[in-house]
């Protein structure tokens, strides 16, 4: 047994996720959690070609549906989900049924709410194929769609009976989408964990080069942090929302230039910096730590400048819309040290404007 | 104070029904149950000009959004509820909003669908202006929308905060859709409630006529029915099934017919004899209690014959994809006895057969 198993638990919904390589073929492991006699497997059309078949394998002796969804974010649509519904419904999918998500966040997103919302709920399991949503979407059970009004508006909360992180399927994921999910592994670092971010600026090569062990942990720790205030606080009413550390930002920037401009991950990373820039003009973090945070994305190729043609009035409007927004009230999650984040509506109007007019945020005048 | 209040008690979801005159009016006792600062309120073209003006009277002081869809079952889907969003990004609504249903069930499924998935949740309150959604959406939590290939096949399971069961609504309700919604009250005595069902056969013209006393009574002790079947079984794994007596069949009609054609209670009251039907033929009832089903619904001008258009496949073809279909086996709701349904797959397939091909269900041959 060359995996690990964590489990997540969430009162009556627990569940486990594996990590470790040659998930994908372990039909033994996977077909424990299917309760009934049909799947649906829902990929996309960069995924399929690399695992839909040896996913196919492992489900030997249930009977096997696919659909093959096109690969993006800008497909991550209430229409996309309603095609779904159609497949079920046209292949005739009781309720029995288990949904299987196999590609990244988008199609774990997509198929976690066509999961909760099929004949109001059904099972489904993540085969999670990119680092980001291995960090990310198998932990906490946010699934959901894109508006065109704003990103992840419509959705459910669904948690999976189980999660397989097959460290394989990194192998033949761009670098560029690497380094994305690298920036969410940062986040657990940067909002409760200084540990993690110390062994991250030690180790984030590692990561960045496949190595098993170091992504191993990178992964089970990233999950492990996730888990513990995502058990804190299941239905983000508070704590939670720490783990949107740069997405307000990240968010804002997704929306004005056009979905698949930048991945979510590249955005989060500028946003994280933002964060950080805002933190250290409020003086909480001192200027070195900022550049500590800045460096550790340029290890791994991420951006951290904002984008040239984003004024401050674009990120307001985008943010404004933005569900961390009370009762219009705009709230951010900034630094209160280096290591531990916190949730502000306090801070000063001035240096928000100072930060989001910034566009090299080494520059501080 | 003139109204009854019934608990559904829902483990960490419960909520308060409250059933009687004037409660549109009663600003007070409704905005006890809006957390935030902001509303939408959701209604239809025919319950606008009736009720819109007094409800937003009684939430004076909140800031009140409004949106009226067109009426009819025909407009039950995802689109429509898109819409919803469309409008909630719009005006910028946040988490804290809450949602208002005023309207009939069409309105209920699609506003608690849309609470349920608006950022994955926000606060939603029920008022039901017709006695099919007053004794029927206001307990259980189903919400949801219909698909092209099968009735309410989309949704998810979202409690209110409240329900407020104005009887005076059902003034302006026609008497076609108070009897459907009678179809349903004789439902809830017919599965578990043999007295009731017995008080029905004394009082039915008394609900039809709409004596304050009778109605509250008839609306009281249908919601007790179905939150203690509910309570038993809120995920609808088991006994929940019950609640869909003559609902596979009626589905059936529905979809075959197209929407709209007949009333979803007038539907099911003929599922209803069909299961009856059924129910004699596997030696369950007699004949003289089938009679008495018929006779009830026939004194509330129901239909009680099958639509004359239906073959025995097109019933077969339509009941196939309903969610009451357990992995390809048709599982049906048949009486055990009177006042007590089950849920059956082991009747005898041929008389099925001879019920799906009767029109008049007083014949047997």
């Amino acid at each position: 047994m060359n995996y690990q198993t964590l489990k997540v638990d969430l009162a009556d919904r627990s569940y486990p996720i594996f990590i470790g390589p040659d998930l994908i073929t372990n039909s033994k492991l996977i077909q424990k959690y299917i309760s009934g006699k049909k799947v649906l497997i829902v990929t996309n059309e960069t995924v399929a070609p690399l695992y839909l078949d040896i996913l196919k394998n492992s489900l030997e002796g249930l009977e096997i549906d696919q659909i093959i969804l096109p690969d993006g974010e800008q497909f991550k649509t209430l229409d996309t989900v309603n095609s779904i519904f159609t497949h079920l419904l046209e292949n005739k999918h009781s309720r029995k049924t288990t949904l299987i998500a196999l590609g990244g966040g988008v199609i774990g997103d997509m198929t976690g709410f066509a999961a909760a919302s099929y004949q109001r709920g059904v099972d489904f399991i993540q085969i999670p194929t990119t680092l980001l949503s291995q960090v990310d979407s198998s932990v906490g059970g946010k699934t959901g769609v894109n508006h065109k009004l704003g990103k992840n508006m419509i959705g459910a909360f669904k948690q999976p009976k189980a999660v397989f992180t097959d460290t394989n399927t990194l192998k033949t994921l761009p670098k560029k989408e690497l380094a994305a999910g690298i920036s969410e592994v940062v986040k657990y670092g940067l909002i409760i964990d200084y540990l993690f971010f110390e062994w991250l600026e030690k180790n984030i090569e590692g990561i960045y080069e496949l190595d098993e062990k170091t992504i191993q942990y990178a992964i089970k720790q990233s999950c492990l942090v996730k888990a513990d205030v995502v058990n804190q606080d299941e239905l983000e009413a508070g704590v939670r929302a720490l783990l949107n550390l740069g997405h307000t930002f990240g968010h804002a920037i997704e929306t004005a230039l056009g979905y698949g401009k930048y991945l979510h991950g590249e955005a989060v990373a500028i946003g994280t910096v933002m964060a950080s820039y805002l933190s250290v003009l409020e003086g909480k973090i001192s200027y070195a730590d900022h550049i500590r945070i800045i460096e550790l994305f340029e290890r791994v190729d991420l951006p951290v400048l904002a984008p040239e043609s984003m004024t401050a009035d674009d990120f307001i409007e985008k943010m404004s819309v933005d569900k961390k927004v009370l009762d219009g009230k705009l709230r951010l999650v900034l630094f209160e040290k280096m290591g531990e984040a916190i949730i502000s509506d306090s801070f000063d109007q001035e240096k928000l404007i100072q930060t989001l007019n910034t566009k090299n945020f080494r520059n501080f005048s």
